[in-house]
């Protein structure tokens, strides 16, 4: 067992206080709540937990890794928290792309990653997760009943259902199935002081109280931690038949994109400008045209004559907006291709540089002219700015790609970070789609919301977690 | 005008308080604020707002009827009512079937039946809706674009876009296309101290802060007055294909009920027992078969082959459980009889004397002991209780009928109305699917919360109305 000396002066976010505490070690007390093997001051298990997907400069060392195993342990924990009133970073997979586990001085890690659970109940078409499990595991489990879990962020095979709930997370499927929180029946969340509330359960009419089951999705670990979730599943789709199309200009491939979705209901509606394109086949060529100036993939997974019918009203959008080529195919593996080309975008890039993620969202009709936009802000600072987009859903993720050889080229990124966001404000948008605020996307929060707003989100925080200790910094 | 002396004494649910005001005419003020024509005293207007659909016995008459046309009123109101610590009832189309909207003692009635305008947006596929245009309006006007507006409470017809919200309202489709709150992608919300929160917006993902829109979706009036909604659309569906089927005993029609929706998704599941079958056929026959044990009523919108595929599914599970007859047709207007059919239940047990609805909800597989155990209450307690069933989500309707010849009807009615809501929480149930706590409901709702959840219920009250003026007695 190793011991750590509480800190004489822990760092509280927003405020300081002089901690009068004696040097015992404060984590012993815990370690004897919880078990010893649950508490963790290695260096090596601090140092890998202090940073999540998004490295935010900004992380630091926490005071210690604490990876229970069990509800009563997590209550434990927070118990024990609220007492020495030490701040708590919830932590599920650490895919998040905002920084939204990036750990604080003085303040332990909460890692739900040991608690991997996953049980599905074919009757009710529900599946008892917790948190720990990766969003793949659980649609693996579910198709072994001939059941379909349908969001799919592009962290699918890595991040964890915890993390999905706590930033409401998307994917390609929700233009026509919903983000997590359509799928979310039910949560177990531990609060701040350490109890647990049983909200909502395999039922899928409910209005009794208020909706506080759906207040947690989306809460990013600020009010209380999800320790048990209860999913809702569908039953399988057949594998959908798939569009493509290239067109000259990102504008053109949006213009498609709005009449297509006006008269249908696609089940993927994704756009990669020429940036995007050529990273990929950079990265590993699949044949996609180097010189097209967007490519759409579109999928309808409709059954019998209106997959054929939902393909023509595409087809039809796209070329009515320009498209210098449109092909469509039945063949799953066909399709797989293009789908993997997408979701190579991120390793494609991440060869390339450190990356700035956007996570930029509008209006439907807006899409042509954010897209427009974000090119004039890449072209204005002289930077690299490849967008994919769920372009079905408005929602836009423009890459900020940092050369490493060109010392100013971070503070130039920083300016076109700030200015896409602006962008996606001015045309009634949000900074962010499925990401959430973290701590990066924090300082631009309250030009969205405004003053009223943000003084709702107080007023809920400090009914909820009245001394700050859950996730202080992050989500608002 | 007309004046109103403030009363000495006003009730405030859960708490009395002396008024040292003045005996001047504190509406006056009001009238000063948002014009006379908003503010009535006349004894027929209170009369008529007194009571909503449930007739809540308790409803008291208020000090006046206030009916604003702008949501700067609404604030103006709620600044005047907070100033003046007099209690808010807000209220839709008056619709509510929980006592929701019943007023109370020194309360005023703040209708928004006078603001009822609707745009439709066909480039985002929203449409902006004030509170009190009626859902079906919102229907039409989403039709004149070939769009869809799909929530579609039983009370399509009466019932408010702003009640169905404070509701998160239900339906007959959302087995399939999900409830009131799955449409909502923005509302402006007057707070209890009279300011106005714009949150959401027309962007189909947006994580941007805590969910507060959610939070709002369902509170019943309790949190603030909803004055704007941006509500999505999508496109509309070819008029769906109709099977019918007849049981034994509605124990047989719930298991082919579980067994079709564990395979396929269907667009309507309902189910209606021998007693409301035969209700129907009292009012108006129909030509349903009076010996039947129970009908299942299920259809499926999905195009081609698909829709073949379904029809078959649900016949054999139908088949499989005993059905004595399965018919099914994709006539519109054979359809239509059936749906009317289904609806006429209401109309049909109302000219039988009064009525206590239920609503209660458990999960799918509970289905056939929810409904069994109804059965087994109404015949403990001599009394007639049909049950109508959204099916395909465990949600059912048992109606209590009270025969006014009856002396101690109600005194059994009482007893059965709780047993059936004790019933459904012993199955991991609900007490209300989509009608909501209202006030006549809020005497069982700890039993299924719990008190750390209620706990959580009155901290999220206290932040956002400390004096407790929003609907007081309602929701929870």
């Amino acid at each position: 067992m190793q011991g750590t000396t509480a800190p004489r002066v822990r760092v509280f976010p927003g405020r300081r206080r002089i901690c009068d505490a004696e040097p015992v070690d404060i984590l012993d007390e815990l370690r004897d709540l919880i078990g010893a093997d649950q508490v963790s001051t290695a260096p090596e298990r601090l140092e890998a937990y202090r940073y999540d997907l998004s490295r935010d400069p900004a992380a630091q060392t926490p005071l210690a890794v604490v990876r229970p195993v069990t509800a009563e342990q997590v209550q434990q924990t927070m118990k024990w928290a609220a007492a020495q009133r030490i701040p708590v970073i919830p932590r599920g997979a650490g895919t998040s792309l905002s920084g939204g586990a990036s750990a604080q001085q003085g303040s332990i890690v909460l890692a739900l990653d040991r608690m991997t659970g996953i049980a599905i109940d074919p009757d009710t078409r529900t599946a008892v997760v917790e948190p720990g499990a990766l969003n793949i595991a659980v649609k693996q489990a579910a198709a072994e009943h001939g059941l379909w879990y349908p969001p799919d962020p592009s962290s699918v095979e890595i991040s964890s259902i915890g993390g999905n709930v706590a930033t409401n997370a998307g994917g390609l499927c929700c233009v026509k199935y919903g983000v997590t929180r359509d799928y979310v029946l039910g949560l177990d969340v531990v609060l701040a002081d350490g109890r647990l509330a049983r909200l909502g359960g395999p039922r899928l009419k409910d209005v009794a109280g208020l909706s506080l089951l759906q207040l947690f999705v989306g809460s990013e670990g600020t009010l209380g931690v999800v320790t048990r979730i209860v999913l809702r599943l569908v039953p399988e789709l057949p594998p959908p038949a798939t569009l493509v199309a290239l067109f000259a200009t990102p504008d053109e491939a949006a213009a498609a994109v709005v009449e297509t979705c006006s008269a249908v209901r696609p089940s993927m509606v994704e756009l990669m400008d020429n940036a995007s394109i050529n990273a990929v086949e950079d990265f590993q060529s699949m044949g996609l045209d180097r010189a097209a100036g967007a490519l759409l993939l579109i999928q309808t997974d409709a059954p019998g004559a209106a997959r054929e019918l939902e393909l023509e009203v595409a087809q039809r959008a796209c070329e009515k907006h320009g498209a210098t080529a449109v092909f469509s195919t039945d063949d799953p593996e066909e399709a797989q291709m293009f789908v993997a080309a997408r979701r190579a975008i991120f390793p494609a890039l991440d060869r390339l540089g450190p990356l700035m993620l956007e996570d930029v969202g509008v209006p439907l009709p807006a899409l042509p002219a954010l897209v427009r936009g974000i090119g004039a802000i890449a072209q204005r600072h002289r930077l690299r700015i490849p967008v994919v987009a769920h372009a079905g859903d408005g929602n836009t993720h423009p890459i900020i790609v940092l050369d490493p050889a060109d010392p100013d080229c971070r503070d130039r990124a920083a300016l076109a970070y700030d200015e896409i966001m602006r962008l996606a404000l001015s045309l009634d948008g949000t900074i962010t789609g499925e990401h959430g605020i973290g701590r990066i996307k924090r300082p631009w929060l309250a030009e969205q919301l405004g003053p009223d707003v943000m003084d709702l989100h107080a007023r809920i925080k400090n009914a909820l977690d009245p001394d700050g200790l859950l996730n202080p910094g992050a989500g608002y």
